[in-house]
């Protein structure tokens, strides 16, 4: 099952059943062009791995880590299917992070890896949009990874059923390929990831892990339409406006 | 003013006039001894600056920064006057940062400098409990300072009108002072913060930023007691288990 979360033509905001470029909730069905498509998830955090591939730590020249790389992202990073993000301004590099992002399902803290697929309620697509400028000279990601807009999600949140062990992740600029790779390469798993956080931290239903990106990252420009697709989720799409 | 976010004896969540132990709301008076007092804001993020005293970089062989360090936590960081604060398990070092909380009373965003004030709803006493252990390790302090009840919060908060701007900022484990400085010798004042943030990423109404800590930071131990105060707020109080 694929749901939407969207903003109906009279203003209200529900979550119905996507399909085939409709969406139902209520007994009513809309055309997705007739509708806002909001992020599926209203996370109260953004939970990011950095690292979680191999071949994208190598092209950045940084070491595999031993235990997830974590930052955070706050709801204001937020942007929808559909939304231009509007980055920072005056910087010199802007870039794409196409990445498999994690809703929690339940309240849940001191997970087990055994249990911890229990605790997702699905899978959307994300692009961990990052400042390079600024994330270079800061200690924590902060300008260079939390501004707003820099967590573009949607278009729907695919229940687990829907998505594929080996999913594949593919990013497009304009139409072209920039990274293309599978899900199966995590250096740390879901469940390990799941683990790991809420060692340290409760999550809340609604939250979201982002798990990291493959390699191919590269620039985007103004005007930039971007497309994360995950295999048995579907695409996201947004824009990019530098300034 | 002194506004305290409190739980009544009916379960009620209520916001009240604090004054001399009591607690008004309603045409009703509490003693604070018989209500749940909570944290005095409901921020969806928490900004923090590191190094905003220059005593305080000194003894943390930092050096000082040209702009404003930033590090997030989540609301999950949340704990309240009277909590106690079970720090994760195992680490060697954790450690107390006596801070004045700023509550944001408006979404705002590209603040100017000049008019930043108008966007503060009041102050409050913060600890930004510290788990040194991790963040010596990690490059964004996830685990650091992160963790479930990283971010004691209150027990009021004074519109600001009642904090003058060289207030006196004082912490005490179990009655013995630590931490005593004012406010005065920020580095960059909650004017310059507010219009740094505020060109990365909106504040929401309730969002808190906490203005870093002066030196004297120290460890503390399983069943201390901590006391923070903030000439013109009050003084927060919590306790720590370490396990």
């Amino acid at each position: 099952m694929h749901l939407m979360r969207f903003r109906d033509p009279a203003g209200a905001v529900r979550r119905g059943e996507y399909e085939d470029g409709t969406v139902s909730f209520g007994g009513r069905t809309y055309d997705v062009e007739d509708v806002d498509v909001l992020p599926p998830s209203e996370p109260s955090k953004i939970v990011c791995v950095g690292r979680n591939y191999a071949a994208h730590a190598e092209e950045r020249n940084s070491e595999i880590p031993d235990r997830p790389m974590l930052f955070l992202k706050p709801p204001n990073a937020l942007a929808g299917h559909g939304d231009t993000v509007t980055v920072p301004s005056g910087k010199d590099t802007i870039e794409h992070e196409a990445e498999l992002a994690v809703v929690i399902g339940e309240q849940c803290r001191h997970v087990d890896e055994d249990d911890a697929l229990d605790v997702v309620a699905g899978y959307a697509c994300a692009d961990d949009v990052s400042n390079r400028d600024d994330q270079s000279e800061e200690r924590n990601w902060v300008r260079g990874k939390a501004f707003d807009g820099a967590a573009p999600l949607g278009p729907v949140l695919a229940t687990p059923d829907e998505v594929p062990a080996d999913a594949n992740i593919e990013l497009r600029v304009n139409g072209e390929t920039r990274q293309s790779s599978s899900i199966e390469h995590f250096i740390f798993s879901v469940p390990e990831l799941l683990a790991e956080i809420t060692e340290y931290m409760t999550l809340e239903r609604g939250d979201v892990i982002l798990t990291g990106t493959p390699e191919g990252v590269a620039e985007v420009e103004d005007g930039d339409r971007v497309e994360v697709e995950v295999e048995g989720v579907g695409t996201l799409e947004h824009g990019i406006e530098r300034q």
